[in-house]
């Protein structure tokens, strides 16, 4: 079923990170400002899903990319020009991501949109936020994660992970007043009854269903573009074991019926807050019928069929970040051509 | 290093599974009412983390225990008696848990804490959820998961988990109006601005830490009884990987560095809502530094010595519903004493 396990589950592009968390920190409430004075912090600007690159020139891999980091020095400065808090109030704010032998990271979390705040002179305002990403690239984490390196994957994955979280969260779910981000980024504190939560994550199974034949099950949601084929997924329910998930999820979808079950590895996914579980199922049944509404297709595929599927361009397949190119690139033994969708 | 796996992977206390859970079906708004006509419907009933339950005469397991279901008709009867609504407004409500050969499965949560409001004249008013819940037995899902069989374990498990969220997602994130109970228990929807939320899951990772000379790495929580000793275990963080977060939780919790990392199986552990993702984890340090704070102890164990200390009354082990029993009959090689605590 694995002639060739190509696919190295160790180094998953969103999963690799070389940098300590270092969470003891976490409690230090003057922490960010502590660190914007060490000539060694540099700092991440993350703008919804997207973060602040520059190409990686002299890199071997086509295309790289590194995260275009902003020294603290840079960003103490901007600070003093424009006589900015720390944390602008319309931001979810900084974020302390690690430290590694190098120095500290910090996310910096810019608005989602360029506000066009005016003064009553009708100026716009220089914020330290507005300032300091502009002019800069920024890249979707999903396009150029398997771009960057491990370092920089690491930052980024979990810059975009708890920043997403933190617009979504500014409500206390039990009384309902407004909470304000605590632990330099990594809970948020209701401003009433002071309660804490921290940030959600949503365990997902994503599936390579394999039948005896050795084809591989592929299907195309509703919402995706013409001829993107991926690897069935869905969310873990409550009360619900992980290896049931894959097998209620894979009958959902197409009433195909699974046996044996097999772990392979596993991805944070930040779009925005999910966390892929990849497993190889192993279909005992192989009629396929689409529920027609998340799911518009599904079928069976042979390792020369995909290929001449993709050649043609009648597939297109997920982006290399993803942990489902992985499970799909294992079953084929190899690297597909790079047509994604 | 596994002489003998003596776990069961497939068949962890709250991971068995045998009804059908029809998620089509939880968009039918009168689905509860129609369920509860049909003689074959049966209801669980959920107090907090316990289920009402009754002793399983004539299993050969001892102990064992069956869910105390109530016919539907029963429920349809109390309902004629007390003139209530099918949801009173003080309980999150209704669950619909799926369906097998023998019919559908309700769950009805009832108030955590008997009720004593009374009316204007001094009586307690005659309310649903209470007579039903009168003279019945409760055992919570923690200590008598393993006593059920499959179907009213899985059952148990979804009615727990699902009502355990419910109490706790009263508030719009978003803008902290009152959300209500939507698609028969199984989401939330704000009545202010619509927005819909689904049950929160959290997941967490729970590792057999083992050394070169095979010994095992067990830990001591602060609030735990004296004595008590488990696998360690932690949440996974935003934008980290499943393995990620198996080495973090140990080096933070012991100082133990960890090579590879082996998983196991999972199990879903609504106390309130996690999901514990197990792992054989291969330590190539054992210097061990506790953090003193949440790990007060944590050493390793030969399995000569855990089978002694145990029979000594100087160690207490995870109850026999958790993975980490699992893992840690695993490791031995076979059941081991069961002095829990």
């Amino acid at each position: 079923m694995n002639p060739e396990p190509v696919t190295d589950w160790a180094q998953l592009p969103l999963s690799r990170t070389t940098v300590d968390r270092a969470a003891e920190l976490r409690d230090d409430v003057e922490l960010v400002e502590r660190l914007l004075t060490a000539s060694s912090t540099r700092v991440v600007l993350v703008r919804g899903a997207s973060l602040a690159v520059r190409d990686a020139h002299g890199s071997s891999v086509p295309g790289a990319l590194v995260l275009d980091l902003v020294p603290g020095a840079e960003v103490v400065a901007v600070l003093a020009t424009t006589q900015s808090e720390l944390t602008a109030p319309h931001a979810p704010g900084w974020l302390f991501l690690g430290t590694d032998d190098d120095g500290a990271y910090l996310a910096l979390v810019l608005p989602a949109e360029a506000d066009e705040d005016v003064d009553i002179s009708g100026v716009v305002p220089a914020r330290a936020e507005d300032i300091l990403g502009r002019g800069r690239r920024f890249e979707n984490l999903r396009d150029a994660g398997h771009l960057l390196d491990a370092r920089d994957a690491g930052l980024a994955t979990t810059a975009v992970g708890v920043a997403a979280w933190h617009v979504r969260a500014l409500r206390c779910e039990h009384c309902g007043e407004a909470t304000r981000p605590a632990r330099n980024g990594w809970s948020r504190v209701c401003t009433s009854d002071g309660r804490e939560v921290f940030p959600r994550t949503d365990p997902a199974v994503i599936m390579a269903v394999v039948d005896d034949a050795e084809r591989l099950l592929l299907g195309h949601a509703a919402h995706w573009p013409e001829g993107r084929f991926s690897t069935l997924a869905g969310f873990v329910e409550a009360g619900e074991s992980v290896e049931a998930a894959v097998r209620r999820e894979v009958r959902e979808e197409t009433t195909v019926v699974i046996g044996d079950v097999v772990y392979r590895s596993s991805q944070p996914w930040p779009f925005p807050r999910s966390l892929m579980l990849g497993f190889r199922a192993h279909a005992v049944t192989t009629d396929v019928v689409v529920d027609g509404v998340e799911v518009t297709d599904a079928r069976w595929f042979t390792r020369d069929g995909l290929a001449a599927d993709l050649a043609a361009g009648r597939v297109l397949l997920p982006m290399r970040s993803s942990i489902a190119r992985g499970l799909i690139e294992e079953w084929y033994g190899g690297p597909l051509a790079d047509r994604t969708g």
